[in-house]
């Protein structure tokens, strides 16, 4: 792309860094905010800025917090012998959303990943290996996304923790609520079969 | 959404006010900009506050430019007796790419469209009739695409200029080099026929 402005060609090349944004959804993007008011560019420039200055992770969670302890770790009504151990943020939120956990998380910040150049060292494992040492926690329930990362990362911290005292669990993989046995994919349809559970324990989890 | 931390959903609530980008989008984006070190942040953040900042417009053509006179206006090769009127810098830079075009542009910064609130005030319309009654134009290439608000301001311009010593063209519609006719739209296969051409000179533009 032959830009006429030195100016513009840098606001979309930095725009195109982001993922999934290509150069001329960039273009778009910043050619709108020339259509606005500057107003809108300082929020933005700045919520940015503020963001990434002073952002704050929980000392005990490792989530996203303002505060040096998150809303869920400092709630006395959570269940801190549960830990459900996630990825990342968004994780967290979906599973808040169901109303279905008052355990707290562990958010890992990642997974083990070395084509990406992510090992243990650049997750948070020691401190949740440090804490289920600690032996305040009863239950681990692993939620990482059920892919080869995310699989290695479950190995990974079960070994790590080989001998101690606590219960691992891991959520169930099985067919979607609402979705037709047909278009399953053999994998999963097999493991709904293999761990299948009482009809009365799926009546109560409605 | 429920956001652990106000500065996430501050940059999260910021980033989907842009066009096409919605809240999971822009929480994907801003936890890709917490991941990376934070000298990413402050290139883009500085980018955008520069690029709108101290964004300029050729006082004669009026596209983006970091000079007064945009690179084709000052260049003295190309005929500024031929003037072709288009939205946005987007479809400058598609026409250069063709390399076929060498006259001038006129950038009007949008179409009329009174469900945007985008009057004639609101783009260069004045700025080109004024050129044109000058009398240094010849020719004026409506490339505008072919929409509603598209047609409705090239009618609205050639009203003003109606009488003007000056020829208007616009540019062919017709059937995509490489496209099957049977996948064409009724309208465009239909002004490609109105609208034939001598078979020579389809030869002389490849």
């Amino acid at each position: 792309m032959d830009f006429s402005s030195k100016l513009l060609e840098n606001a979309v090349n930095e725009m195109s860094q982001l993922p999934g944004i290509g150069k001329r959804t960039a273009l778009r993007l910043v050619l709108h905010l020339l259509k606005q008011p500057q107003q809108h560019t300082e929020l933005l420039v700045n919520a940015l800025h503020t963001m990434r200055d002073q952002i704050n992770f929980c000392r005990n969670c490792h989530n996203i917090s303002d505060t040096q302890l998150c809303e869920i770790c400092a709630n006395p009504n959570r269940d801190a012998s549960i830990v459900c151990v996630v990825e990342d943020i968004r994780d967290v939120m979906a599973i808040e959303n169901t109303s279905r956990f008052k355990g707290q998380y562990h958010v890992l910040g990642g997974k083990i990943s070395p084509m990406d150049g992510v090992g243990p060292g650049e997750l948070t494992i020691n401190s949740l290996v440090n804490k289920v040492k600690e032996g305040t926690i009863d239950e681990l329930i692993f939620a990482l996304s059920s892919t080869m990362e995310g699989d290695t990362t479950n190995f990974y911290i079960f070994k790590q923790i080989e001998g101690l005292d606590v219960i691992t669990t891991t959520i169930a993989r099985g067919i979607s609520v609402g979705d037709e046995l047909e278009y399953a994919d053999e994998i999963t349809l097999g493991r709904s079969i293999i761990n299948r559970i009482p009809f009365e324990s799926s009546l109560k989890s409605n």
